[in-house]
């Protein structure tokens, strides 16, 4: 037996006995205690901050217990996230290993909050017609008469006189099932079947639901969509940062690590691998199940990603899509038993990988592809799908174009000092009066909007959205200028020097919080905001150029984790070429839906498969004019006299923001 | 580090530091020396029998390490084979485990031979249209213009152009190697297609040979023939005992073992997966390959077996066919993955399960259908099957019906005391003079017969055929009578009472042996060799009355282990209903042959699925007469007058025994 150690954590007044050389995240976790850990304990979210009380023993005296219980000085991995204003004592829970008693306070800051689950910004409207079904027979004993019909055959005989089916195989692990499921149901049993084709499940008795999830393998995120497959309905959403992200924050890093170390692209697709698997296993605590495995619930899984997480979730080499000519592995949709992939949900079932693109676009923008439908429309849309690289897809019923561009992972909330994922405490809508500079803000999980004078308020952090609202808020009540620097000595506290010397701003004052520090929007925050539009501008903007294209009649934002963004704020930051407001249209994200549309609807994978073949990709990043585009695009708003509506809604801005907070 | 002892093996001369705690076996197959383990370890063939001669020790005085080195008493399992007269020191190898310093002699009789690959009777004479094939391709490079197609699509496109083959699709495993083989092989490479639908693996360069393997799991015995499917050529063969012999002897007792234990289907299943395992490994030597897998270089694999094997194969619920009304999980045949099934072959090949007959007639049954082909002839022909199950085919073109009947391991020259299998040193064909009873035999290695005159001739033990031979010799020279039991006092000293007083036929000499023990054959053994052929041959006239037929036209022997039955052995013992000799047929193992043929030409395949639906099943254990019928079929022969060739070949045999030996 292991030397254990008392823990004590506050101020959920969680305590126990743990393990010598358990990490205190370990020791959170097994005591039920509230403790973000959105990197999967791989040290590099720096987001379970917890601050070391004190150490106490009953046997020792203070001092020599103290010696034993304070770990060693914090790794280098930590020091990049431990800052001093953080305070005393504060250690990563992921990286400080328990070796005597200990007191520890979770700051309101490190508590994890359930991810709020962002409506569908549309909702989707498909025939409910999935791959999977649930079939019902009923069958009379077989007698001595039936020796030489096997219940394989016996099944198979139902469905085609019953329902019609032919030609329909069983998955061999569904077929070890069948004998006891047809005598347990007193021969009455429900038969899941895969695209009329196969059947992947045998229970007894009659069964009506059945599952599905839906995967969005994002860079930095993931997220994944539980389906009722019987009424069509998202029924719970579970995210999780990437755990590939310690092995590169972008894409090329990862396909360099998987180039230069033996084992790293099998370390990175165990490692989302294992995470998806936990999301599986905490999407399916919706569906309550007794059992060993009640991932097994899910019946059917369609995923989307770019090229890079594809390959890697594949175990496919990526090298050569990091390098010239980027040519993928496969382009086509892939079904791929669950069980060969080593993911939870039902052995039998099919993992259905949607087409990619080309070498730099993914199964992800043909997700979105399917959800948005410019195919079928007269109206030249661009569709922007924001993420760690951002994916356009600008064309109509005639053609359509996709390209790729690198923004990094700001309009998502990381790389930013007090970003945050959309859970509640966010801030996620930013006013700022023009002349006062006082903002008003809206935190999820909190009806109304609020400011200073409200006093406590329970902000947290600043999720993707609102830190495109804060920054377009700061330009245009002139805290920053159009190259994105501060404007000191405007008469506010706000606007001050924070402990690093640069300029920030102070969007909400410690008492507000439930973290006892300033919420604030730095220098560094708004370098970070403008490489991740100019970077997307330029895009478009290049596209539009090689298509020929003058004039957009609609612009659609997607993205899974910026999804809410506000458009004003989107057209202010100079996000992408100009469009009147009411053609900006926030689609939320589209990747996620085309992912369950197919999921919900199988004639959604055809349409996929064929689609991904007829768009065009463009490559920009290698065009001549690319860097002096970017440049420019950098400024906010770029070419300021482009926006005729700006200058309209600016005027606009002017009045009292009371009468606009409810708009 | 262990404690180590020093081991020495006689007469090889082998020896070498021995961990404590190894089995003696275990250190025989470490030291490389030739021990016979027929039954994978389990301590019940009791082939493995070794003296312990001495321990010594450089450290200890002789009788101090005598105490530790012997092991204590023989288990109860070990008890059960040694017999007194095999003298003291005798042990198990697989039952001792080492405690001290020992030398071990290794008498010949467990010195393990190698299988005799026996020809198959008949040439197979089939066309050459494997399953699986390997396809050449050559490609351009691709350049930045096929960024949007993947290798899997230009593989696809290559396929189509080159060979017309369409629809083709990739396993996932296989997917896997196809970008760095590609490369690797400089825009050249292989494809092994399955059944010209998927492609199993990719190779870089040109590839030419390709293998498969052909499986026979017997009840109590296990075959693989390794085919070159370039050639069709069997190159390689391999044996082992059915690891599943501890859990039952027989058919039945296994079914209640996985009924009664609730791992016992996965215990079993595991042992034969793990037993097929080191056929393949063993089997492949053949083929010359590095690389941490030399079994992958086998692509397809073919399985026969009874049932129950079959069920338990592949993880069914055996329950099912050992209760009424004897329904089988599945009739058809079955392709699955191998790393599904935990085999060791290229795991993205598929195992062909052939097709079963009924719950009592299984896959075996069938490749015997297709190798003998009744249903293309016109005779009336009855085919027999022997092995612990004897199975029978009667019919023609018009109809095939089958059974099974019980005939327990003898014809395959277990439970027989001398009882061995057809390896070097086994005597498989033996003449008695009727006159003298002095006996004349071939041993398996030795291209003529032999007399106890010729001196030392390291005969070793009896083979199923020698079995058959020996019993249908003493017979017709008066040793035993048509019930079966000895005569005495004939006035030679080879009939003789054994050490258990029951009488025996010495039928070698100590000094004929290279076992330096009497080879003898017992009154146990001519029960058993009764009761076997008694259910055979009861089977046989059921069936013929059931069926209407009066007269067979010619009868057809087949069996893996007992293959070079003498016929008129066969018909001496009466084995099955009267026919002239020649037309007596022995066909080799006609249920691996079948095995083979799909192999080597799919159409066997479906042939197979349709073959075995089209031929009818009958009971007829459950006939009212069987046990009747199967009480006179004991008698050897069986209704004597019903024999009338065997009259005029007992005449012949009065002629003096040279004459006929060349015959």
């Amino acid at each position: 037996m292991a030397n254990t150690h008392k823990v004590i954590f506050q101020p959920a007044g969680r305590r126990g006995e743990i393990e010598e050389g358990k990490t205190i995240l370990e020791a959170a976790q097994a005591l039920g205690v509230d403790l973000e850990a959105l990197c999967g304990n791989k040290k590099v979210c720096g987001k379970c901050k917890v601050r070391i009380e004190e150490g106490y023993s009953e046997k020792d005296n203070l001092e020599s217990s103290m010696s034993h219980i304070f770990p060693p000085l914090p790794s280098e991995d930590e020091l990049k996230h431990i800052k001093p204003e953080d305070g005393p004592g504060i250690r990563l829970a992921c990286s400080s290993e328990i070796r005597g008693d200990l007191k520890i306070f979770v700051p309101e800051r490190s508590r994890a909050g359930k991810q709020v689950v962002r409506k569908v910004a549309r909702e989707i409207s498909i025939a409910l017609d999935p791959a999977v079904k649930k079939y019902t027979l009923t069958f009379k004993p077989p007698t001595l008469h039936d020796m030489t019909t096997g219940d394989y055959e016996r099944v198979l005989k139902a469905l085609e006189d019953d329902y019609g089916l032919r030609g329909i195989t069983f998955d061999f692990l569904a077929l070890r099932t069948l004998q006891d499921a047809l005598r347990g149901g007193n021969w009455t049993a429900t038969f899941t079947i895969w695209m009329d084709r196969e059947i992947i499940k045998v229970e007894p008795g009659h069964v009506d639901v059945c599952y599905g999830l839906a995967v969005d393998i994002g860079t930095t995120t993931c997220v994944g969509y539980l389906c009722d497959l019987s009424t069509g309905k998202v029924i719970n959403t579970e995210s999780m940062m990437n755990p590939q992200v310690p092995y590169g924050e972008d894409v090329m890093s990862r396909i360099t690590y998987a180039m230069t170390s033996d084992t790293g692209l099998e370390t990175m697709q165990n490692a989302i691998i294992t995470g998806l698997n936990e999301i599986i296993e905490k999407v399916v605590t919706e569906i309550k199940k007794d059992g060993p495995h009640p991932g097994y619930e899910i019946d059917d899984l369609t995923i989307v990603f770019n090229t890079a997480m594809h390959h890697i979730f594949l175990g496919l080499n990526p090298t050569y899509i990091g390098r010239s000519p980027f040519i993928p592995a496969v382009q086509r949709s892939l079904n791929i038993k669950a069980r060969d992939l080593g993911l939870k949900i039902n052995p039998a079932g099919y993992i259905h990988v949607l087409p990619i693109e080309a070498g730099f676009v993914g199964a992800d923008n043909v997700g979105v592809l399917i959800a948005q439908e410019q195919y079928f429309q007269d109206e030249m849309v661009l569709v922007i799908d924001i993420g760690t690289n951002g994916e356009l897809l600008l064309g109509n019923k005639d053609r359509v174009c996709s390209t790729s561009c690198a923004t990094g992972p700001a309009f998502e909330g990381a790389q930013i000092k007090f970003g945050m994922r959309a859970a509640p405490g966010a801030i996620e809508k930013v006013k700022i009066d023009p002349v006062t500079r006082e903002p008003q803000y809206k935190v999820i999980g909190k009806a109304d909007w609020h400011t200073h004078i409200e006093g406590k308020i329970n902000a947290k952090g600043i999720c993707g959205s609102g830190i495109i609202d804060v920054i377009a808020e700061m330009f245009k009540a002139g805290i920053i200028d159009k190259t994105g620097k501060f404007v000191m000595n405007l008469g506010t506290t706000r606007v001050r020097s924070g402990v690093d010397g640069k300029p920030e701003y102070v969007l909400a004052w410690a008492e507000e919080t439930s973290i006892n520090a300033d919420i604030t929007v730095t220098q560094g925050d708004v370098r970070a905001l403008q490489l991740a539009k100019g970077a997307l501008y330029t895009g478009a903007k290049l596209m539009m150029q090689k298509m020929g294209v003058t004039k957009l009649d609609r612009v659609e934002l997607a993205g899974a984790f910026g999804s809410h963004i506000d458009r004003e704020a989107s057209l202010t930051l100079g996000m992408f070429p100009d469009v009147p407001i009411d053609k900006v249209i926030v689609v939320g994200n589209a990747a996620g839906d085309g992912a369950i549309m197919a999921l919900i609807n199988k004639d959604k994978r055809r349409e996929a498969d064929e689609r991904a073949r007829w768009v065009q990709f463009v490559e920009i990043a290698t065009e001549p004019a690319f860097e002096k585009e970017f440049m420019q695009a950098m400024h906010i708003p770029h070419m300021k006299d482009k926006y005729p509506n700006l200058k309209a809604m600016l005027e606009e801005q002017k009045a009292p923001i009371a009468s606009s907070i409810k708009g």
